[in-house]
């Protein structure tokens, strides 16, 4: 592996798994006032994407990067949605 | 440009942006208890290393989707960053 390949290894990793800490305060607290609705469902779209373009190029580690990061930042954005749709209800009645 | 290309394009664009409606709600808001300051700390870091890694590569379009990126990600961490600060010093009072 060259030194380049190591660079962008450990960026992959620590944005990758940089994810995981912000989902678990997320599930701990159920606190989701301050993280922005918009960036979750821009962001899980462009992981998405992200992974549509890994497996189009058979690379392994943007596939495996991206299919965890769309299993903690769909989950950000399912407990955010859930609480926007919560708190627009109890507005309603 | 290839579909590829384009579908890589669309990723990039997605999750580059995706910072924006969350610095913009940040500043708005001064809100960042929800925020986990470990996944700024870790995702701004590994976007400082996604920078190096374009430059090592000369890929303009790691430098520039990243160097947008690092400005969101470092605002909001510096943001958090303060918020803990001042939480920390106002509990020792």
């Amino acid at each position: 592996m060259s030194a380049i390949d190591a660079v962008g290894g450990i960026a992959a990793v620590l944005t990758t798994l940089s994810f995981l800490p912000q989902a678990a305060r997320t599930i701990r607290t159920g606190d989701t006032n301050a993280i922005s609705l918009a960036m979750y469902a821009m962001f899980t779209a462009g992981v998405a994407f992200w992974l549509v373009y890994g497996v189009l190029l058979s690379s392994a580690p943007i596939i495996i990067a991206n299919s965890v990061t769309i299993l903690m930042a769909g989950l950000i954005l399912t407990l955010k949605t859930r609480a926007v749709l919560r708190a627009r209800r109890s507005r309603e009645r």
